[in-house]
């Protein structure tokens, strides 16, 4: 069981531009993201499925070849191992899910 | 994949007070509840895990007997079959992650 406040966590810039702070479950990875306009995110893939949650600004993702651009209230999911990259048209906060949980993330 | 924007999805009331929206994924459901004032979550458990994302309001939870009142930026994580309640002080918005998916949300 955990009872997290947001602005009690440290963050980490694991990527230039993507300030994270990270809540790790049994079963899951929270990250909460705020991502500097014109951040980039280059072309990868993980075996972690991840939904993308956008809670301000605008978001250009591409999954398996597809782009779309993300507002406030879009939600992606990007099924593991799926390639998968992306940048800022603006700032940006978005919430990350990743299950299962990211072990690459803890610190 | 799936990219999915919340205005266009339908919503769903399966307990009073609690109005929802739906994702569900390979390994996981997102349910984004906009909750009235004043409605009560009963003392229940499940199997799943479940992550609560205070994104607006006051919400005050009860995890195993610890009850604590949830603003914006408040995170819980509630273990797989650990009983819990709660009631909304004000309108609120949530996003729950639950993992795996909730069957019993599908619709």
């Amino acid at each position: 069981m955990g009872y997290h406040q947001l602005s009690e966590l440290g963050t980490r810039e694991p990527m230039a531009g993507f300030v994270g702070r990270f809540i790790h479950s049994e079963r899951a990875t929270l990250v909460y993201w705020a991502i500097k306009a014109g951040a980039q995110l280059p072309v990868h893939s993980h075996p972690h499925e991840q939904i993308v949650n956008m809670l301000e600004g605008e978001f250009e993702l591409t999954i398996d070849g597809q782009t779309r651009r993300l507002t406030v209230g879009a939600v992606a999911v990007i099924p593991p191992n799926a390639v998968h990259s992306g940048r800022s048209l603006t700032e940006c906060r978005i919430l990350d899910v990743f299950c299962p949980v990211r072990e690459d993330y803890r610190y």
